[in-house]
């Protein structure tokens, strides 16, 4: 994986909220699967299924949720295994390869400001007045408009274009090809076509965030898009103008979100989902993949569907769309059963 | 917002087709909303529930769609707002920053054709024979194939592709990372695998279009894939090869309208729709959002839902859909309910 | 068309696998409609509705599925016209324009491999210990990532973005704006908000796949995202962390399919059609447009519409869909009727 770190096992546990049973000083240089583990190395032991696995492993230590009894090297006792291997991986897992300082092949308006320790490859692009924070990495292609700002740590991704105007906090991803702050979609019909409104606002994407490949989010027509702190979004995604997207909500791909739709926290949007324009999804709701969404989401409230309805609804009503010939022809049977009585 | 415009109140009415109240001489230098407004700003009274904040404001001037008796300062009348509204931002909006000239860092080919007061960033790439018209825009990683043109005064946005041989109007804007003139999708299944059908034709764009982020144009298989004077394109939104879409007909996000599709003039079309190949969508047509159109739409005709039906009829069965567990319910108790009485 | 091709008319017949009825030496230079051909061009004739139009042409020769009794010029006869249109238009078609050599404005790696008959355009980037094929191509704006290949010739269109360790086989062309070897979308959800999978993987395409525009195929979690040899993707398409897709299978538009799904070889995926993650395609399945896959589809096994379901049910089931509310309003019928009865 290209990296030289080293921990022990003490330091580790420490990392991901374990406890270490056995010998603490143990020293890991890396993390690999049961399977493919060598000395050095730490393994996951999740699921008795790989018990065997486990016993037979090279690793010289073990994540596991419970005492693995008998088992002879050592262990990190951990309550979501899930979890610290997100942790322990990040931490072994090769950074974003960066361009060693700015590259004279990119062109950097001489009103920017940037930070120290960025890295900027070939063939980016900075505008006036534009403000790239501390070791900050724009890959090739990468546009930044005038005005705009990138804060520290975050990455952009090839071909990532950032309009005027527009804030990135630090911390984030952008994923290749994402526009972020292009116009939002507003036309007056009128006798001569259609007339454009101008979008006049911007796009503010707060810390944390990670956006995937080819995802658009619109500027405001007046005003500001806002992604908050922690969202996640996956690729070919679409965000209107005037969308706000609360605390650490993720939304899957090919889904598209209105204009000015409110989007609260810690909510969940599947993948090809379509949110109508002016409605809100409350916090903590949970929006089924290729849902419709009409209407306005209560908190904590789960959806599935289109048109949208309480998730076993939709089982139910799944299952009863396969059934619509068969529940038509008991209809006409008991029709002509009910003649038959009538003319009695 | 970094303009210098100053316009008498005569001036603008004039622009916006509205009648002066007041005196036609007073000197507007800026729009704001009624809360934001200073002296010497225009602002938008258009709804009685703002009436406390019209009297209120700082602005020099107001635009009503009726008088505002008792208002002391100067009114223009207009009969559509929200129209004037687009066409007075339009004036006050910032325009795309140019870059001055061309770049050295841009790569022109010593054929291509670039007119006067074209604006050109760096690393944006124009092949052979291309034709670049008058005070056109080309932001960085813009690519222009060989005999491509790009008409006047329109604004391609950072890393826009134009295929060879593919013609862009004049006063176009098209957003970041769209791709126009890419191979349509036609294969021949054969023992061998799917044999590619070489795409030969081109994209025409006209005048006055404006298509959003990411979206993708693919050339005609021969002949050419059109997209009429005025049409608005989203973000995200798939047109096929030969696909013609007519004057001023708008299509939504995520869209994707299959080969040889026909959509008229004035059609409207939702986000998410899918839309079967070679299919006429007539003119004035509107299809609502995330529907499936399997046949040809007539003029003037609304369509929802998949597969695709009349708007009424849409919203009744999206409600039976909901009901259908009750309506088997209510089947099955019919059934038993007969049969007691047949027993009888 | 800008080729100066000129093959006799026996070697067109061993190329599209046809017979010569005439004379096979006939030269022809050339490929057109029966209406545009002119002389030393071939014309196709396949449906006898142009059957005036094949008299009339000026083409020296003809391909036809039977012989065209009375026709005076020379003729192909082939099994499959359609295929033999594909393999002789790629003959004639204009190859993807090169660039002449490697040129200075690009940025390739001092550390990549580079083999022969490259074409590199400007502004494109290549990483470090990349290796590009001989005579692959290329475009604008491409970024090859370090450790990435690409076989040969390839074709990258403007602004293709490889992440770095993918793997390009030969014969692969990747439309403008496609993202290969993005972050799979993984976290882990925790009370400090979500946590970041790594995704330690890679893509591997392999040979005579082609990719439309701006689609995007993420990076597997771990191992590898694997797009197999002959497979065509069309434009906005999704493919999520660890999919397999087979041999020969096609994906239509705007489709997304989720993470860890197998499709097997020869599969057809139409447009705007969901998958969901962890299941399998069987070989040959056709997955119909705007269908969303819940459960995974047998070998050879044709399935439409949201829930999945038999064709043939499908049209059922839509036609009655269409009917829910005749068919409430006969059941409340029903209902009265049977009480009527019930109290006599």
């Amino acid at each position: 994986m290209g990296h030289d770190l080293e921990l022990t096992l003490e330091k580790i546990a420490g990392l991901i909220n374990g406890t270490v049973a056995g010998n603490g000083g143990c020293i890991i240089s890396g993390m690999n699967s049961l399977d493919n583990a060598k000395e050095g190395d730490i393994a996951f032991y999740n699921d008795s299924r790989y018990r065997e696995q486990a016993f037979a492993t090279k690793a010289s230590a073990l994540i596991v949720a419970e005492k693995l009894e008998g088992y002879a090297g050592d262990q990190i006792l951990v309550a979501n295994p899930k979890l610290a291997y997100a942790r322990l991986a990040a931490m072994f897992a090769p950074k974003a390869p960066r361009y060693e300082g700015i590259s004279k092949d990119a062109c950097i308006d001489e009103t920017a400001v940037v930070g120290s320790g960025v890295s900027i490859y070939p063939f980016a692009f900075v505008g006036k007045n534009a403000v790239i924070g501390d070791n900050a990495i724009l890959f090739p292609g990468v546009f930044i408009g005038n005005n705009a700002k990138v804060g520290s740590n975050s990455v952009l991704h090839p071909n990532v274009a950032v309009y005027e105007n527009c804030i990135i906090g630090a911390n984030v991803i952008i994923h290749a090809g994402c526009v972020i702050g292009s116009d939002g979609f507003g036309y007056v019909q009128s006798d001569e076509g259609n007339v454009k409104v101008p979008q006049l606002g911007n796009v503010m994407i707060d810390d944390d965030v990670e956006i995937g490949a080819n995802s658009t989010i619109d500027r405001a027509a007046n005003g500001t898009t806002h992604i908050k702190r922690g969202v996640k979004i996956d690729n070919l995604v679409q965000v209107a103008h005037n969308v706000v997207i609360g605390e650490h909500s993720i939304v899957v791909a090919l889904s598209g979100i209105s204009g000015s739709v409110n989007v609260g926290k810690n909510v969940i949007i599947g993948g090809q989902v379509g949110i109508k324009d002016h409605i809100s999804i409350g916090d903590r709701a949970i929006v089924g993949s290729a849902a419709g969404v009409h209407k306005s989401i209560a908190e904590g409230e789960a959806v599935l569907g289109n048109p949208e309805m309480p998730p076993r609804l939709w089982m139910e009503t799944r299952a009863f769309i396969r059934k619509l010939p068969e529940l038509n022809k008991k209809v006409r049977e008991l029709e002509k059963r009910l003649k038959e009585v009538e003319e009695k």
